[in-house]
């Protein structure tokens, strides 16, 4: 067997094994019976003990050593590239770190959720500060000592940095801030409450036909229930899930045309590469600009509601008899300003973003500490979004993130919306009469776009390249501020 | 670490391994999307070698030799005896061995599939033969070499061999036939199809409450939907399934009681000790007897149904109003020559296995060449049920059992009758308000004998030692004749 072949066989295993742990995970969230979660802990801890032992097999080690002193060939470079990355990142943290770390996990979720609930963030401090030491250390470990935030953002974003982000950022924030500020001084309110008595079965029956006809393989995936709306499983078998409220239409089906996007991106990676980068997703922000393209881009315009207004009303003519199509147009794209970030628009979620970013930045380069988190969390959030938050809780503790150690994830959320915008306008450019198919009910021109400009790349360009390869453009703020400018400013001035 | 904790931690990690097998074994057959199988497949092949691996791991060999040096302690000699058992099957057949009968059993399947289809026998007797040489070669491996049919056997019931079973199912059949002849000659028919539109919603409704009631654990536990009815996964996280037909209640509802047994034995099993011999099931036999008892003696009972048809009357106002008590008993009831096995009733049942039984026995010694099976499988239905099968596809193509090498198993389905009856007598002998108990809706008197007579033991004592220990009698058919007496010739006399 020739090297690639082998280590083809290595990352084939490995695959497979993540791939079991994903349904373990999903289980877990949709139907695992509610006492059986001890099981499935120690499920969870063998899966990561076998996952960990076949990815920090030496063979690899010996495999990509000898494979990398051959010239590289275009197809197999971004494979050896992310093999000898990930390879690294396994066996350069002692199994020490990996426990510390998981430990920590599990204790910091607790006293997170306990904390929010107690609106107590000073209990929380020791536990951030903790994490934020292991990243540090962790950090070390893997040569990024001198930028250990860096590293976390490379972890969600390959080959992005805080220097670029912090470019990215600062302008948008310069141009957004006034456009939300024009949102919320206009007399226009886009009202919630005007929708009652929904019946889930319809719901259901509703949002699996739109998520169908925008292009998920319900042949090769499900869309089952959880709390929190998630997309998990791969190409092969692509597991959504949504959640239901009578009384909020728009919460479910918006959550699964997002988690949809997410689903036909892992759809359109090439099956046969699923092990390898040729088969895998770009990154965090690029799988963010294709669950917000098809939620916001798509499925918040006029045109998607030109096809789908008749039918929404067909599936329930008596609970919206009484909202005029401007009153539901207007719901669909309602802008508040919202003290929590899963509650908020795509207009002011970008603000949500910056807020967090700027922290994590100071939290690691030491110019902010821990317990002044409140203080300043508090303080951006009077500046760029003109709300204080009541509390802690529905301020500083509101995110599950840190309690896991994720630094450097927030920004992918923001990298994402931008990467949406910019697809959006190059693919309209190009084809300009997409929006004219979507009042026919038609993605598939679209959905053709992506495949070929996005998904069936794999991760062989990470974001800022793939920007550049499917936009000829280098990755930026702008198409993002055009697009919320023409899509909101004529419903809010 | 002592030896018996360093047992202990191997057999944690195997049996972790075989949960999680376990778990996509059951999302396969319940919830995998259609185009999903072809990474189900690579998932299992995954599991299968890190599941052999971990069983084959040296370590286990070493700590079992020298536990086997001490002198063996009551609590552990039953864990050192199937860990030795285990540890030696898995170590003595050669992965070569191994991986040809998984080929096998996948190329057998398929031509089994088109036989039956195609009514074409003599395509499937090359399977067969290979099976059957198979079979024998890996008894020579585990040193079987003489007695191969007694090892097919011992791996469902360990303990008990051919001619324990030609003992016990020779009385039985003597017995059994003129009750059969008693029932179809009686001009008492059942009539099954009085039953007509059976909402789904409230079939599932009405088994969840009567299972629940029986001692399911939905807590931590399943009911979902599949072809065919099953249960899985073990105490921890218990999985049954079943299958609704409008038009046929009854199959539904007993299916469900059937798997509910299955799954109160699993639950009733020691949670600590799933892992070893103390937490594991008795056997095949063992587990069919708890299956069978909640499904028969009980819920056919008259008892049983004094309480529940009202309630069945209530959740079917409509569809039951023609139906009189008398008749709904006779339905619940009901026998008839039915050539096939998985189609028949409780009464009959046993006359299909003893001719599978037979037949099995005689391949193995050689007395009955697969190319002689339909004839010799015909006469035999026509002597003890007085049918013939129409076709070889209603006849030996029936089952799907011998296409994946499992001879031996049929047995354990009669063994579990038999045991059914003999524990039943004695828990009514010990209980004998237990009846009484039934037509207040109330079980637990008799689920917490069953615990304690047979589920806390795990596989403390197999079969034969668990009819001993839990009745105090040798395994035995009278109880069932008694049994199929007392309960069908009232009924057909």
């Amino acid at each position: 067997m020739n090297l690639i072949d082998q280590l083809s066989e290595k990352q084939k295993h490995i695959h497979s094994l993540e791939s079991i742990a994903g349904l373990l995970g999903w289980d877990e969230q949709t139907l695992l019976p509610e006492d059986s979660a001890d099981q499935r802990q120690d499920q969870n801890a063998t899966m990561a003990k076998v996952i960990h032992q076949a990815e920090t097999d030496p063979e690899i080690g010996r495999i990509l050593e000898q494979l990398e002193t051959q010239a590289a060939k275009h197809e197999t470079a971004p494979i050896l590239r992310d093999a000898r990355r990930d390879y690294d990142r396994s066996t350069k943290l002692p199994a020490s770190w990996v426990e510390k770390r998981a430990r920590l996990c599990s204790e910091a979720y607790h006293a997170w959720a306990a904390a929010r609930k107690n609106n107590d963030f000073p209990s929380y401090i020791p536990y951030l500060q903790r994490h934020l030491d292991l990243a540090k250390e962790g950090a070390e470990l893997l040569g990024w000592g001198d930028r250990p935030y860096d590293l976390q953002i490379d972890l969600h974003d390959p080959g992005v940095d805080a220097a670029t982000i912090d470019q990215l950022f600062s302008s948008l924030k310069s141009d957004l801030v006034p456009i939300v500020q024009t949102i919320v001084n206009s007399p226009t309110k886009a009202r919630a409450d005007i929708f009652k008595g929904f019946p889930v079965a319809e719901q259901k029956a509703f949002l699996e036909d739109v998520t169908a006809s925008l292009g998920f393989n319900y042949k090769r995936g499900r869309i089952d229930i959880s709390l929190h709306p998630f997309c998990s499983g791969n190409g092969a078998d692509t597991r959504m899930t949504t959640r239901f409220d009578v009384d909020n239409p728009l919460d479910s089906l918006f959550s699964s045309i997002h988690e949809t996007g997410h689903g036909i991106y892992e759809q359109g990676l090439p099956l046969d590469s699923l092990h390898n980068a040729l088969g895998k997703a770009a990154g965090m922000g690029a799988h963010e600009s294709q669950s917000r393209l098809w939620e916001n881009q798509v499925s918040r315009s006029r045109s998607f509601w030109k096809y789908y207004e008749p039918k929404f009303r067909a599936a329930f003519p008596k609970q919206l008899e009484d909202i005029s199509s401007d009153e539901l147009y207007l719901a669909i794209n309602s802008v508040s300003q919202n003290p929590i970030r899963v509650d908020s628009d795509e207009v002011t979620y970008n603000l949500h973003i910056i807020i967090r970013f700027e922290i994590e930045k100071k939290l690691f380069s030491g110019e902010l500490a821990i317990n002044e988190l409140p203080e300043y969390w508090n303080a951006q959030y009077k500046e760029l979004l003109g709300i204080e938050p009541k509390n802690d809780a529905e301020g500083v503790l509101q995110d599950v993130h840190w309690s896991g150690g994720a630094f450097g994830y927030f920004p992918s959320y923001c990298l994402g919306n931008m990467l949406a915008a910019q697809l959006w306008y190059a693919a309209t450019e190009q084809l300009p009469e997409l929006e004219e198919d979507f009042t026919r009910g038609d993605f598939s021109r679209l959905l053709g776009w992506l495949r070929e400009k996005v998904h069936k790349n794999g991760a062989r360009y990470h974001l800022l390249e793939l920007s550049q390869h499917a936009t000829g453009q280098t990755l930026s703020p702008q198409p993002l501020i055009r697009y919320l400018k023409e899509r909101y400013l004529p419903l809010y001035s």
